[in-house]
């Protein structure tokens, strides 16, 4: 199927993907009245008397904003806020028919990080949380900082949805292989948001031995040109401080997760890798690495983010649980003990991994209730003092 | 029925009144791949190419947003976001049930006239359309004022609603009575938002006897305690420069509309009107005087905004038909005579007025079609540049 002329065409005939329904029916004057004016009236003054109320009787019960600027969509660059809104749409979407959770895609009118974050200051009490999506890095982390505290989760999931997702298949991969996390050395090509996150959730489930590569070689301490957040990163990345570049990384590595750009990673660099190599090339649609290149050179597991090849290590995955759990126990958060839980839950998922199969099919229903639940948990464990503090 | 008890009961039960469904199936790699990746990148590179495409293309071909700052929620006042939403919820379903149009309901966490203009323009490229709601006046002027440009219909449904049915019904009502609108002494209480707007519709429909009346008393010319809002009415309204109160404007006077508090018109004050006068006490839910008292005053036409009496001069007779008109043939603003289009189609909609019917039921299905396509012939009109400019 041509996908993208399908694409084309279903969107103009069905004018994008997401509608509006009335969860009350408003057929006469006892339903306007109840719906609307005069009864509405009642509801306004219970909100006004305690705002926690908001939480129960509005839509913001179930209803999340995707928000995006538009400037980082897909692999496809800044397409500004109209281009954008197709994907953001698809996102909403997928929060529905997966998580059951109603989302409206918002692509806003501005790329100013402080700007945006007023911007979703001021829609906050339309919406039970905030999922971030396709800011451009760095941006994007000073966006997540300065909305951490309005009293609803707001979650950038080009990191933590993919670093969730990725974690929980390179977990089970390690058993297959029978490595352990803390022994394993992990190289990370690419250091934006997504290899940042991915990088932290590594060190949340105890790897001690990973390396993160930018596009002018590894990360470590003599560079002088490198970001606030990847000087951060050095705090838990290249401890043995190993200087080059991806090819030097690569050399004994036992695995290998890519989050950057197309074909940047040989058949030769995957041979120099550790015995029982794992590859997780994730850049999409082109990956580090073609799977059977990868396969050639000793890999023996190997996930993408494509749907055309076994192990997709896809974002679905992750957020439509994510959240469910999240508005389920009203979390005003998604702290680390959360995204470590929905991680551990989604490797479970994958009874007895192999090869093939260290993470679950991207559409099977039986993934948001176990992320879902196992995300509500770890809240109701932190918020009972007994979890990990975010 | 307890309307009150009933409304949070049901509020509770469905946590609020609107959700989100998708328009494209999502059960497989196919239907993923087209509603998402890789297909979707095709969609937003060709509105990238060409942004009317997201017209087209995207959900707001259809979506509007309610936009409310809920500073002058119904008549109970400044409720803030949080409590403000119930009412624009219901508005949202108002708009999807009676007039197709998908309306996703936002309250914003400021009441800065610039912060809100500002966050609107952000919002833009994501809706179709932005119906204002419940904004306090003045700000309700210049937050509309400074939106008129931005591509989109941005409309303050509490001023031009408002107006456009009252003007209906006046319209049937002065046909029973046999008056001119030209002719017709009329006296508007209150000179907030509606007010004002309903007297700039009376006069683009060609009445020339208004006379303003706020809280000190008639709007006239000698006063120096008024806003500049009020100074601009003096252009069309009271041109033969009356002074004093309520009481005073009432003599002689052939209709009485209140858009103003409860309770401050006197049968007396509607006995010392002209014969055969027309009384639409709109204020909500207590109108200026009780239909009962106005009748035994010397009313023959009564109208109010509650649906429990004849004549209900309801805004749900307007707002859903204006947008679905607008949203058909992509006007970018609603225009005056957009909205002297959707007046006279409404007042037509009753074949014969009576004086127990100048103005079509409230939940009446055909009052969106027959609004909506004079909406829709005006802005063709206009374009064709034949019609009145804005």
């Amino acid at each position: 199927m041509d996908y993208n002329a399908e694409s084309i065409k279903r969107h103009r005939e069905m004018h994008g993907k997401v509608a509006i329904v009335s969860k009350f029916p408003l057929e006469n004057i006892d339903d306007l009245s109840i719906a609307y004016t005069p009864g509405v009236a009642a509801v306004c003054h219970a909100i006004h008397a305690d705002l926690r109320e908001s939480f129960e009787l509005t839509a913001r019960a179930n209803m999340i904003a995707v928000v995006s600027d538009g400037s980082a969509v897909l692999g496809i660059g800044n397409q500004g806020p109209e281009a954008a809104m197709p994907v953001m749409e698809g996102k909403a979407i997928l929060f529905k028919v997966l998580g059951g959770v109603d989302c409206v895609p918002i692509c806003l009118a501005t790329q100013d990080a402080q700007e945006i974050i007023k911007t979703v200051k001021y829609l906050a009490p339309s919406f039970g949380g905030i999922n971030l999506e396709d800011i451009a890095a760095p941006r994007c982390f000073e966006v997540e900082d300065g909305l951490q505290d309005i009293g609803i989760p707001v979650f950038h999931d080009d990191q933590h949805g993919t670093a969730v997702v990725a974690v929980a298949a390179l977990v089970n991969a390690l058993k297959v292989v029978n490595k352990k996390l803390s022994e394993a050395r992990i190289v990370i090509s690419g250091a934006g948001a997504s290899a940042i996150a991915t990088c932290k959730l590594l060190h949340a489930f105890g790897a001690r031995r990973i390396v993160l590569i930018d596009s002018k070689g590894i990360v470590q301490k003599d560079r002088t040109d490198l970001n606030p957040y990847k000087i951060e990163m050095l705090e838990v990345t290249n401890l043995e401080n190993i200087k080059g570049g991806l090819a030097d990384a690569m050399k004994g590595a036992d695995v290998f997760i890519g989050l950057s750009m197309a074909g940047i990673v040989s058949e030769a660099m995957v041979r120099s890798m550790a015995k029982d190599a794992i590859c997780f090339p994730m850049a999409n649609p082109i990956p580090e690495i073609m799977p059977d290149l990868a396969r050639k050179g000793g890999a023996v597991i190997i996930g993408t983010g494509r749907s055309d090849f076994p192990n997709q290590i896809n974002n679905c995955l992750g957020f439509p649980g994510i959240f469910r759990g999240a508005l389920d126990v009203r979390a005003p958060r998604i702290t680390m003990s959360m995204k470590v839980a929905a991680s551990k839950a989604l490797a479970d998922l994958v009874g007895k991994p192999t090869p093939e199969k260290v993470i679950p099919w991207s559409l099977d229903r039986a993934v948001v209730p176990a992320v879902a639940k196992a995300v509500s948990d770890a809240w109701k464990k932190e918020l009972a003092g007994t979890g990990a503090k975010r």
